[in-house]
Formats: structure tokens, sequence, C-alpha cells
């Protein structure tokens, strides 16, 4: 499991932290779900996000795969609603398209942009971090721009959401 | 959803409670989690049970109904692992094989099982609810005799957690 955290304030954004999380092959799938439960906590507490997005999976993948992937994300999702972040989901192709316009961009093409856009020359160890990046980079662009759906009905909660885009 | 909760006292087993939680079809799918993690949460927070068991799914459904219910499973084994409560899992097979004996029992046969192991007349409103009071009879039916992976290493442990089956 990858995760990224950012940071905005106003015009600048800013990368927090970014990693992944490994799970001993030895744990079993109830360990493992309590390891990314407890580390998705840790990071809201840590770092007190705001929004917390998470990627929409392929399709392509087994059934037996995408009961895995689906409790993996469950007990993530758990986790933020817990704190009562909202949570929002971005599929592959539209993290790809937000972040460098175009969705078939390759891994490569994301990270230079992110390198870009929040100013870091390392090269991420994981490309699961940068991913998990790409897709905090993609809600915040997606966030300025469109109102999540039955989350703000008016400009007034607009407005509280995002202080930031009021010009004085 | 079905939840079926039952205490184990000796050789005595109740039933507790049995229901389904809807859920409102105008919700997204993300309030729909949050409902399920409430409802669970407030179960568990109200009876405090000792293990929580839940029913594999069958694996012929599609890839993305598995992956919403892969998400509900999750954001429900969150719910337990928040309050550090054991889970267990059983295929459907499993439970119609451990209550009634035939692993290819159909819901009327387990129903009429679960009435005269539980000692209730009431018909059930929805098989959903009777399904899950299933799941937790096998549960009880199978920690009697076997012990749970990686939990029980030796008998000392084995007996803080069956307290009950220490004959004097």
């Amino acid at each position: 499991m990858g995760y990224g955290i950012i940071e905005i304030n106003g015009s600048h954004t800013r990368m927090i932290e970014m990693d992944i999380l490994k799970l001993n092959t030895k744990l079993d799938a109830y360990e493992k779900l309590q390891k990314i439960h407890q580390k998705v906590h840790q990071l809201i507490v840590l770092h007190k996000p705001d929004h917390f997005a998470i990627e929409a999976p392929f399709f392509g993948k087994n059934v037996q795969s995408m009961l895995k992937l689906g409790r993996a994300q469950g007990v993530a999702i758990a986790a933020a609603m817990q704190q009562s972040i909202p949570v929002f989901e971005y599929s592959p192709k539209k993290v790809k398209q937000s972040i460098t316009g175009n969705g078939n961009a390759d891994k490569i093409q994301v990270m230079k942009m992110l390198q870009h856009l929040l100013k870091f020359d390392e090269m991420p160890a994981y490309m699961d971090a940068t991913d998990a990046l790409a897709v905090a980079v993609c809600h915040h662009f997606q966030s300025r721009t469109i109102l999540p759906a039955g989350k703000q009905k008016d400009w007034k909660s607009f407005i509280t959401l995002h202080p930031e885009r009021i010009k004085l």
C-alpha cells in the first residue's frame, strides 16, 4: 500500500510525506488488514488531512484479488470515516490525465510531473508511493474545479471548505 | 447486510439479536459504507462480542460487485479490529455443513435447524439475517473443536479464551 500526503497553502502545494507500507508476507490476511487500518489511522492522527482520496482499481483483475483489494480499501476507508474525513476516488486514467494532461501517460512521466509540481528531486523508492502521491495531487486539482457530489450544495459551504479561493 | 448475535453460556446457546441493516438506495457508495461501519461499531459497543465472524463470499460474482462486497466487509472488519476483536471467516458451504451436516442444505433447512438449536419460533423476516446468525453458530461449533490459526498456540491461551471448556 502506497500513501502520499500533500499540503495546500494558497497556490503553494507541498509534499509532506510519501512512502509505502511493507506488509510482512508471513502475516495472515487479517493481520495485514489490521496493519493497513492502523497505518492509515496513524497517518490521519499525525497529519490531520481534510480529505482522503483513493485510486479506483482496474477491473481487469480476477474476483479473488478484487475481494482482497476491496477489503484493504475498506479498512483504509473506515479509518478515514472514523475521523469524519470525506472520501474521494479517482480512476488511474483520471489521475494521469489530471497530472500530465494525458490519460495514457506512463509512470515516469507522472513522476517527473509530480517532482516539478511539488518541487522535490529525490527519486521515490517505490512506484506505489508515487501513485498515491499522484492521487492526492489529482484530488487537489479536481477539488479546485468541481464540487464533490452531495457535499457542497451552495457557495457558502464551498467557501467554508475552500477559504483559499476567496480573492479579496 | 445481515447480522446475528449469539450468547454462549456453558452448553447453552442463545440468540441475542438478528436483523438486517437496510441501506437507503439514495445513499452514495461511501454513505453506505459509513452506515455499515457505524452499525457494526454500534453493535459491538452494545453487545461486546468476543469474536467476529463473516461469510466468505462466492467467487462466481463479477469483479465490480466483488470490489463493493470487499469494501463493505472491509469497513465491518475494521470496526471489529478497532475493538481488538478477532475476526473469523467461513465459506457458505462450511456454514451449512456445520449447522445441518449437509454442505448443500437449503436456506429453509438451515433456518429450521437454527430455530431448533437456539430455541426460537419466530420466522425471521429476512434471509440475510438468518445467514448471519448461521455464521455465528457455525463459528461457535468450529471454535469448540479447532483452534483458530495463529491465535492460540498453547493450552494456557486456549483456556483463557474458552473458560467454559474447563471441566472441574
